[in-house]
């Protein structure tokens, strides 16, 4: 099986003239957009190039299928409103390349994926999901993007490239290559991440509610200050997790709403979020109770209540050991030294594709940890040597 | 002078009819709106049927006045959009009894006023910010409200109830009676308060610009979150004031915006607002050092920069000491040992007519300390009382 490094960065650069946005190499390319289903059409006449059997599913997830059962490769070819050329391109093309390099050597069988809408123009990772069965197409169809068009009216605009379902138990497994889309391994010598797994998410809506006065007329110690108790909650949390966390674990406080949200009323309400993420269920666990509880003692000692709004819960997903086996020696054969392991941070749709079989993910750098914006980079010896890896892992798989 | 404290209640609660919003005693009279002009018309005949010479100048200011120099007493009787029946009204009506007892006794000399949008309805103060000379009328003229109306246009509705220009040199000294609009009266034994001065405010916008990333790839040791800094500015700003501020210093972040405020990213910028007051200049000034040190010192532990907006600053004005004498005898009089003196920690009329002449302030209990709100209220023995403590306030400085 033999690659073409260049063969795979000019189909890579092609992909990113569909939706290009005129600014550095971005690209604004939504699901079902004009731009989405035309590199979809590119697509499939680049796969069946190949030799693969082109099939794409009601919700435009875009198949090149190698016969028999096979290893899938693949990720998303849709992007951000505002997204960089790699992204979900980078997966994409990479697994065409590889299965394309198979295909004329007459084995192994690989085949190639670009889901739908992972970018979350209707939902999260939206074409995954219907695929692995976790949400039925014609609830799906019911769902609406910012504009309040449907999916199911978007979904027209696919036409006749629509072929049928694509049956997952053809599939051994699934890799996807992905740009990292933050800043660990840039600035270090590593060039390859192999990812140990997916973290799991917590986001919930906390609500302080005190009392909204006149900035001037109410003395300090007569306030029950709501976005007072937040800050109290916000910085108290550090110290409280410290004995929890690891280095890999996250929070943010992304989103804040005061009301009235006016320089001389004391806030009487601050709604914010509460997301955290780490690959140990326990541990998203462990800091739910910190968290809860921290924000009960703030708001009872301030005299204000607090309420928890639903929690969004997404579990960890672990890696396959056996995929993730080839993936580390082929990281080592290709880059010695110059790897790690590492968990994504990020959603993907390996997610999702779990449900159905093994799966396991592969990074490359990205230049200042940037994604989901124009800037999105990666230098391509990087892309380059994530390809050689990402094949030599099939080619082990293969010999496995 | 004999006042009369039920055609005071009866008046005041009569003038409450013009734009009752039908929810408690609660009224809906913005300045320049039909009630408020109704109000108006109908406090004009008031003041004629007392037997005072009634001008109203260009703003719609309104002026009830005795014959030669007088004391002249007042406030306002426009209201904010959701309002309360006393706010400014208390203070006019008021004024107009004693105004009508003196009349009636034959001294001394009192003049009473309404002055026109204090509620701000197009900037602050501004009726008594044009008469006093710190806002040309014709630069007034220009403001718009929340609509897009201009103030030059809104005041046609004054029609022929316009006489001219009022001389404030006809006036010795104001004093404005008024809610406290504050809950520091409210619940101790104390029912008149004897204001000390108005508070100076300063007001400044603070931006803290960090990184924004992705709330799942990005490290914590990584991070340049600028809410996480405006968490860490707001928690230290208490213990850092602690050796500079009085009980009845206060300070407030009201307004919070981040961006992009969206639960799954870091947070790149947080501006908000810090507002501070306090009857003390130098006091205000020692403050605006520590927020500004304290802002650039997190931004700089945290890799992020801080911007300061333009500060808007409102110097402290201290109550004239003979006026305050008068009105503290009278306090101790009507209500011995039930009155205290104190800041005002809201902005008045009195500030602007400063500039004029010598002012003083008195104030009742606001029962929650509740204003601006249809819930506003205060025990009308309360209210009857401060009009005593007002009407001997008076008589004493005709003593004087």
């Amino acid at each position: 099986m033999h690659i073409d490094p260049n063969r795979f960065l000019d189909d890579l650069h092609h992909l990113r003239t569909f939706g290009a946005a005129g600014v550095g190499k971005g690209v604004s390319r939504p699901a079902y957009s004009a731009p989405d289903i035309a590199a979809r059409a590119w697509l499939t006449q680049r796969m069946a190039d190949a030799g693969l059997r082109v099939e794409m599913d009601a919700m435009g997830n875009l198949f090149g299928l190698a016969k028999g059962p096979s290893i899938l490769l693949g990720s998303h070819s849709d992007s951000q409103p505002e997204g960089g050329w790699l992204d979900g391109a980078l997966g994409v093309i990479a697994g065409l390349e590889v299965a394309r390099a198979a295909q004329a050597a007459g084995g192994p069988a690989v085949s190639v994926v670009s889901f739908q809408d992972e970018e979350g123009r209707f939902g999260v990772t939206t074409g995954s999901a219907v695929w692995s069965g976790q949400v039925a197409q014609a609830r799906a169809d019911g769902f609406t993007d910012h504009e309040g068009v449907t999916l199911g009216a978007a979904r027209d605009a696919l036409g006749d490239l629509v072929t049928g379902p694509v049956d997952p138990a053809q599939f051994t497994g699934f890799i996807e290559m992905h740009i990292e889309q933050g800043p660990v391994m840039d600035g270090t010598d590593d060039r390859v991440g192999v990812v140990t797994d997916i973290v799991g998410i917590r986001d919930m809506k906390i609500t302080f509610e005190g009392q909204q006065n006149h900035a001037g007329t109410t003395p300090m110690h007569l306030r029950r200050d709501a976005f007072a108790a937040l800050t109290a909650f916000s910085a108290a949390l550090e110290p409280r997790f410290a004995n929890v966390v690891t280095p890999a674990t996250v929070w943010t406080t992304g989103h804040v709403a005061l009301h009235p949200n006016a320089s001389s009323i004391v806030p009487g309400r601050a709604a914010f979020s509460m997301q955290w993420r780490d690959g140990d269920a326990d541990r998203l666990g462990r800091m739910e109770r910190i968290i809860r509880d921290l924000a009960e003692e703030v708001a009872q000692a301030r005299g204000l209540t607090v309420t928890f709004g639903e929690m969004l819960g997404l579990e960890p997903v672990a890696m396959d050991a056996a995929l993730r086996r080839s993936l580390e020696g082929a990281a080592e054969a290709q880059a010695p030294g110059a790897w790690r392991r590492m968990p994504s941070g990020a959603l993907h749709d390996a997610t999702n594709v779990a449900r159905l079989m093994p799966v396991a993910m592969l990074f490359t750098p990205s230049i200042g940890g940037i994604s989901h914006a124009f800037e999105e980079d990666t230098d391509e010896a990087d892309l380059v040597l994530g390809l050689r890896v990402l094949a030599d892992a099939v080619a082990r798989i293969g010999r496995g």
